[in-house]
Formats: C-alpha cells, sequence, structure tokens
C-alpha cells in the first residue's frame, strides 16, 4: 500500500512506446521520420519559407541506423531547444486552436526517447534561429524519471547549411525497408499533399532520391482562432471562467469565443437567467464577475450557449491543399491517366471547423485499389480499417461510378485519396493513424467522394464509348477490305482503289484517330472543349 | 516561438479522453465501472479477502448518472487517498512486474477526470483501512493544469459498511443500457472469471442483481517477479546500472534480475569481456563497480545477458483461474450444454511470464457464435477484431473440430472464452482493450484452441452419433409398424401381436432411451464411463 509513487509521462511512455507508433522496427523508422518532418513542415509553414527537408538515414550495423534530418525552416529559440526534444509533452500547438501537423507536443520527444532506449546514443540538435546570427548545438539525454531534459553538451557552431534551420540526428534501432509501409513510401506521400515542399532521401546504400516542389506558392496559412461555444464543455467552461482575465460574464464571453459577439452574449446571458444573485438582480446577467458565478450558473450558462443561435466558426483558420495544387502533387507523384479532385466547403463538428478535399485518381501509373489517407497534411500509414475514411468508403456505391466492388475497396486501377484538415483532427489513438467518426465528418467524406465518384463516371464512360468507337472502326476497316472487291464488281464503274479511297474517307468524316485510338469526331469535340475549359480555369487562377 | 509550455498529462488525458475508454456515453459508463471494480477485486485479492463490490446507478436525469461503488477490500491509506483519485500517473502497480489488474496508475483517476469535465462535480470517496478504526472521507477535484488532486472537503466519518474498503461516488454524462456492451454484460463477464467474488449491481429503475460467488477459495495470490535478463534494453539497463546500490556488477546482476545466480552473473560478466579498464585486468569483470561501465562495456553486457542460457523466468508470480473454477464460473452463468476448458502451462514473452486459459462453451444457454477476451480477470469489451487473440481464432481450423466456420468466428451456437494472465500484459492502446501480437503469445493461444477444440469435436460428434441412432430407430421403429402385417401374412405361424413385440425387444436390446433419444447401447456404456471418471476427478480435486 505504501509503495504508491508517482509515474512520469515518460516513464509511461517508455514502457507503452507501441502506442506512440514504435511497436517494431519497421514502424519506428518511419514514425521518427514522420515526426521530424511534420515538425519542420509546420515550422516552414509558419514563418512563409519554401519547405526544404534532407532526411538521412545511415547503417551503423547490428540494426542499427542513424537518421539526419535537416530543414531550412524557422529554428528554435535556444531556452526551447532541451525541452522541445527532451521532455514528452511541451509543445507550442496544444493549448492552440490551429491547424497544424502536429498537435501534442508528444512526437519528437518520443522519437528522442525511442532512440534513447534502443541505441542509449545522445540526440543531437543543431539550430539557427530565423533572424539571428547564432548557431547553437546540443547534446541531449532525457531523464525519464523525471520527464525532462539532461544536457549533455552545449556549444556555438560557426555555421549552418541554411540561412536558418534545424538539423537533428538521432540513433535508433531500425530497419530500413522499401514498400508499403516505408520511409520512401511516406514521404512519396508527403510530396502529394505538400505541393511547395522540395524533400530529399538519402538511403543507407547512398541512393537520393528528390521529391521536388511542383509550386512556390506557399500554402494559405492557418490562423489560430478561439473555441466556438458549441464545442466546450462543463469542466472546460469551468475552467476559463476561473482563469479569465474578463471582469464581467459578457466580456469573459465575447473575448474568449470565437463567433460571440455583444448581442450573442446578451443573449446567452438572459437565457441562462444569471440576473439575480443573493437577491440582487443586475440589469442583465452581463455584469456579473466570473467569480460570483456558482456551479448552477455556470451550467445554465452552457446550456444557454448551446441553444442560442450562433454563427459557424470563421473559416480562415483551416488551410486545405486546394483542387489545383492536390491535383498537380497527385500528377507529379503517380502519373495517373485520369485524377479528379474536390475541396469541399469547411464544415463544423463541436464547434471545431474542418474541411475534406478528395481525389480520385485512374489508371497510369495506379494499377491496383488504394487508398490514401491525410490529416493536416500528414500521411495516415496504419489503421487502414478502422476510423470514418473507411466508413465513408465502404458506404459509397462504387459501382454506380462505374467500379466494382469487393470487399472495402473500389476495385481496379483506382486510387482514392482523403484529406481532412483541421484545428483539431479528433484521432482514435496517439499513434494518430485513423479519424473518429463523427456523423459531420462522415457526411462530408461521403459528399466529396460522390462528387469525384461522378466525374470519374464520366471518364470512364466515355473511354468505354471510345473503345466501342475503336472496335467499330476496326471492324468497318476490315470488312471494308473484303468488301471493295465484290462491290467493285458489282457496281463496274469505278476502281477498286476508288472505292477502297471512298470507304475511308467515310469512316475519317466520322472518327479520328489519335495515337492508335479511333474516337467518334462528336465525343472529341465534346472533350476538347472541356479541355479548353479548364485551360482557361488554370490560367484565371494561377 | 515562444508560446511553447509544459503541457500536464490531465490536460492531455482531457482533450484526448476517448483514448481511454470515454469516447460516448455508453462506453464511458462501462469504463468507469470496470476502474472502480478493477481496483476492489485488486485489493481484495492482495489482502486475502474475499471481495463483495457494490455497484449502485442512479439516474439524476439530463444524462447525468451517479455512481456509487462500495467494496469490503482493504482500503487505501489515508495519505495515499487524494493521489490515487486526483492524479493521473500515480499508483503501485506501474513499477512492479506482478500479475494485476491494473497496470499504469490511470484508471480511476480518469474516471474521476471524465466526471469532473462533464458534469463539473467533485467525486467523493470514502476509505476505512485495514487494521485502522478510522474511516476517512474525501471530496476531491481534480486540478488539470497540475494534474494535482485539490482537496474541497476532508471529514472523519463514524462507520463504514464493511469491516475495511472503499467507497466512490462520482457523478458522469453517460447513459445506462443493456446489450453486449453494458455494465451488466460486464460485470456477468467479471463473474465468470472471478468465481470467489460477490458482485451487486443496481440499476437506475432499482432492480438488483447478485452475481453470487461459487467458491470460497481465494484465487491463488500473484507474487511480485524481478526483470528477466531477457526482456530488458539497452536504454532501461543503463538506467538500472545508474539507479542501483549495488557495489559491483556482479551483484548488480544477482539482485536485480530474474533467474540470475552467482554462475549466470559469472558467465555473463565473462562473455561481456569487461575485465579490463584503463589497462588494469580485473579477475573477472564481476568485481567492477557499476559507475566504472562505459557505454560499450553496458552493450556488451546486453548482449551477453541476451545470448547467455538463462533459466526461463519462474511462474508462482502467475495466477490463473484454473480449469475448475473457470469452468464453475463459465456454467454458473451461461449454463451451456457441454464445456471444455483448459489453463496451458506458463510461457513467457521477450522475459515476461504468461499463461493461456481457453474455455469452449456448446449449446444450452449459449445460442450463437461468441468470443470473451479476458486480460488478467479483466473483460476486454472492444476491438474484438483487433489484436491476437482474433488472429488465433482466425488460424484455427474449426470445421476440424465440428463447426462451421464463416467470418472470423466460429459458427453455431459456441462460445470461445480466451485469458491471458501476465505481469505484463501487452495492450495495443491505453484503452487495455486487445492484446499485442507476440509470436509467442499468438502460439499458445493457438495450442489452447486445438486442446479445447478437440474435446468439443469428441461432444459433437458422439452427439451426432446419438441423433444418427435416433433417426434409424425411428425410422426402423416406423417400418416395423409397416412390416407386421405382411409378415404376419407369410409367417403365419405368430400373431401380429407377437412380431411386434419382438421388433420392440430387437431395438431395445440395441438401443436405450433417454429423455426422449435414443442413445445406442455402446455409446452410452462409454458415455457413463466417462462420467463416473470426471466425478471421481472432481471428488479428488475438491
Amino acid at each position: 500500500m505504501d509503495e504508491h509513487r508517482e509515474i512520469s509521462i515518460a516513464e509511461f511512455f517508455e514502457k507503452n512506446r507501441h502506442l506512440l507508433g514504435f511497436s517494431n522496427f519497421q514502424k519506428a523508422i518511419v514514425t521518427c521520420v514522420k515526426e521530424a518532418v511534420d515538425n519542420s513542415l509546420d515550422a516552414a509553414e509558419e514563418e512563409d519559407i519554401l519547405p526544404e527537408v534532407h532526411v538521412i538515414i545511415e547503417d551503423l550495423g547490428k540494426d542499427r541506423l542513424r537518421l539526419t534530418f535537416k530543414d531550412n525552416a524557422s529554428g528554435i529559440a535556444k531556452k526551447h531547444i532541451p525541452k522541445v526534444f527532451g521532455k514528452l509533452l511541451y509543445g507550442s500547438k496544444f493549448h492552440k486552436l490551429m491547424q497544424s501537423r502536429g498537435q501534442q507536443g508528444i512526437g519528437i520527444s518520443a522519437a528522442a526517447l525511442y532512440a534513447q532506449l534502443t541505441t542509449g546514443n545522445p540526440i543531437q540538435i543543431i539550430s539557427k534561429l530565423k533572424g539571428s546570427t547564432k548557431v547553437h548545438a546540443f547534446t541531449l539525454h532525457l531523464d525519464t524519471r523525471k520527464n525532462e531534459p539532461e544536457i549533455i553538451k552545449e556549444e556555438l557552431l560557426d555555421t549552418y547549411e541554411f540561412p536558418h534551420g534545424t538539423s537533428i540526428q538521432m540513433d535508433i534501432e531500425a530497419k530500413y525497408t522499401r514498400g508499403t509501409h516505408s520511409v520512401f513510401q511516406y514521404l512519396k506521400s508527403v510530396a502529394i499533399v505538400n505541393p511547395s515542399a522540395k524533400l530529399i532521401l538519402q538511403e543507407p546504400d547512398g541512393k537520393i532520391y528528390e521529391f521536388p516542389r511542383v509550386t512556390k506558392d506557399l500554402p494559405k496559412k492557418a490562423k489560430e482562432i478561439k473555441p466556438h461555444p458549441y464545442g466546450v464543455e462543463l469542466g472546460i467552461l469551468m475552467r476559463m471562467l476561473k482563469e479569465t482575465k474578463a471582469r464581467t460574464i459578457g466580456s469573459f464571453l465575447m473575448s474568449e469565443f470565437t463567433r460571440v459577439g455583444k448581442t450573442t452574449a446578451q443573449q446567452i446571458c438572459k437565457a441562462a437567467e444569471i440576473d439575480v444573485v443573493n437577491g440582487i438582480r443586475f440589469v442583465t446577467g452581463w455584469e456579473r464577475r466570473p467569480n460570483t458565478l456558482s456551479k448552477d450558473d455556470i451550467e445554465r450558462i452552457l446550456r444557454a450557449m448551446q441553444t442560442t443561435n450562433i454563427q459557424n466558426p470563421p473559416t480562415d483558420c483551416l488551410a486545405p491543399i486546394g483542387e489545383e495544387l492536390l491535383n498537380k502533387g497527385l500528377i507529379k507523384e503517380l502519373n495517373p491517366e485520369f485524377s479528379a479532385v474536390v475541396t469541399r466547403n469547411p464544415s463544423v463538428y463541436r464547434g471545431m471547423p474542418f474541411q475534406i478535399e478528395t481525389a480520385i485518381a485512374y489508371g497510369g501509373g495506379i494499377t491496383e485499389g488504394r487508398l490514401m489517407r491525410f490529416a493536416n497534411k500528414v500521411p495516415l500509414l496504419y489503421q487502414q480499417s478502422a476510423g470514418v475514411t473507411m466508413k465513408a468508403l465502404k458506404s459509397t456505391d462504387w459501382p454506380r461510378y462505374g467500379l466494382k466492388q469487393s470487399g472495402d475497396l473500389p476495385q481496379g486501377p483506382v486510387l482514392v485519396l482523403m484529406h481532412m484538415c483541421s484545428v483539431w483532427v479528433p484521432f482514435t489513438s496517439e499513434g494518430k493513424q485513423a479519424i473518429a467518426d463523427y456523423p459531420e465528418i462522415l457526411k462530408e467524406m461521403k459528399l466529396a467522394l460522390q462528387e469525384v465518384g461522378r466525374k470519374l463516371r464520366t471518364y470512364i464512360s466515355k473511354k468505354r464509348k471510345g473503345q466501342i468507337e475503336e472496335k467499330k472502326f476496326k471492324t468497318l476497316t476490315a470488312y471494308a477490305k473484303e468488301m471493295v472487291e465484290p462491290l467493285a464488281y458489282l457496281v463496274e464503274t469505278t476502281t477498286k482503289e476508288d472505292i477502297s479511297m471512298y470507304f475511308e474517307a467515310l469512316l475519317k468524316s466520322k472518327y479520328t484517330m489519335i495515337g492508335g485510338v479511333a474516337i467518334d469526331n462528336e465525343t472529341l469535340k465534346e472533350l476538347q472543349k472541356e479541355v479548353s475549359q479548364q485551360e482557361e480555369e488554370n490560367a484565371s487562377t494561377e
């Protein structure tokens, strides 16, 4: 009984490291790369920098790899470096409502913890802050008992490879492999949804792969927002009221929530009936000080917040990839025969704004049915069958869109890409691999799938029509040659050559040969019209 | 950049409460009950108390329930009460290697956090420590920013319902339902694998259900063990060496690990080649002080530990339910027509001892294919399709054991029960719902399933044989009546009555009617023999 004691979060995750994506050698390396690349891209975007990230993997033998990450992002202030890498649950993103890749302040320090656990080697950080001339280098250990960093060495270096940025080096037990769940595939997926990023991978055998950027347009910058009244819970509201600097409940509501102006705040106060306290009637509850509210008062305020008609949260906090760039990314990395992309309008779940983007790509470089999932531009590699995305896919009537369906995924050379961006992505586990099943999210995903599905159907049916026409053309051509002689004999008036030429002209007036395929001219006209429209649209948005 | 700050583990789980099993109203109540009942049973077993746990659920309206738990376990020391219930990651079980229901020190405080988040009401604890006369009562809040308890009220009470124990009251947002994933089903499952526990459930409408105990034999008590050399990792070994009070590496190995005696420790030291340091040769590495070891030395020690032949860990740290009690529990709660139970011998994964128990129950109260999973006597309700248990089930050739198979589970009126006990159950997530897929665990589960499968096959084939014989008997009887007249006509010598009697006698010499079913006498003799053997065995073990 007397053996009760505190457990540090670092001890907890050391013993439960599979929860954070370190359950085996293959997964461990992808998780490390993911955490480092996420941070680099977040930091670059925040400071309007076109990101460049190098991932260098060296084989140290005995199942040990050295990972080096270098970026040109904004760098990290010296005072934060030890804790960012040497303390779990420390960061700038947890307390903000903002669309970012990282959410929790666990990722990169968990990677460092895994490195230390498996190889015992400290991690090395070099960082040059944007606007500074100093290059700081740290060698760090993690004191798991205390969940605090231990600085082994700290020095000033002369130079850093980029004008600013951060470099990390860690040694881990892991295996470098290719295939579905590999670093290579992970970076390829990152490249698709981050078309302005330049990624460079150096494999253990020295081979270098570049995933080039396809645009120099920086992605739209995500803005931080305040919580929406519909998304708050009693315990949180009580804490907010305790911690607020606002002097009246009215100013509290207006200053701490989004979409609450004076009128809405007044409505909430009125509906909450908080205007009488100890027999004193306030003109409205509005003027009461937050610290005078009883628990009953707060419960009534919460109910009033949830029942008052309040505008949806603003959506400028969301930064989707956009249809054009997502399509460019897809084409660059996968080279499909056909692709359709849709970025839905923003929507809201539990007071949280979110937005769904879906792409469907068909044929060409795509050879089998595949699903790619992303959350805030981060690829989700594991737990594909869990979560809301697969539910949306399963409930889509694929045969309606010209695809066969057996099992969970549509069949054939088709790739479905699903991207959710939000100020708070509701993951089903710390591993951050599957998105929770909220009805609003499911609905948006289904509508997005239907939209791209319809575009695919149009393409497939045109393609099939083209194939039928081609068959007709070939048949007619074959018959034509056979018929020339008997016809010539029958008509007698013309030579065989004349008749042959006549047939050819006849077919050509109806069909055009494009790349060895016969397309009937009507379909061709339609296609040409669509292409020129698309080009016009592209020209106007660029 | 300057907004970096620490995140408390309570804030983390407040925002990510779905990770701990509080993702919806129905799940939330089962999770709260589970955490409280787990703790009660652990505390009772630790002090050799026959456990009695009351679960009282009251409806407060507006989707709010009041949960009250009362047990007769050992109580909690006053100084620990606030932190046990008001601080996440605090407990006595995390740093021990011991088979217990709780592992992490998160469960009950997470339930308190959920209560506070959803209803804002503090939780109330009453506890009387075994051997004490004082009854302490606390009213607690959780300061999530600090992850520390806030004591609202503290008092001494006059009495407690049992000689000792703990009572908890918490108000939560939740829905009380019946069905598969309900409190009722949860307690029923608990009752099956805890046959010495008495559980009482009072539902919101006042109905009271008792799950009685079927034995007064206390379960075998689990012992704490030290880690086995095969299960340790470099980072952990480095920390152990830093923290040890042992003065030589030899005594370190012998005192901090299980199964390391003098000979083994010497072998490890020799294999690690740690006998030369700064040019000084020690007789063996044995005498070196732990703090003189370089990182290279430690790595060599780890490799030596993993390659030296060391006996498996002791298994008296495991407390399985046992075949007889598990069968009693099954029969009491489910009343099957047939059941077979196997408790496998202990085995080891990554240096951790574990043991698999499996039961199969058929017919009677069981009407459809079902799987029940348990870990350290705790029912696992969610994520049935994930983890190693389902993998073992899927890879079992059910038709071989007389069952049809379609989809994941064997078909028909059959229940499969799988219990893993270990000093450390490797769950795949904090929700503690699925067991990770280690090859050693999978193997034991498969062998256990095959063992009970064979017993079921014997039963089913006998039953089928009985059914065939019955059909034969009925056919013969029917024909007999038809044939009596023509036969009588043919033989002429006897009356119809004589022939009819003759046939009846003939059939009865071969078959016996039991409960309307004809069994051929040979099968009957076999069955009778088995039953009497079983009775003898039971008599000798009781």
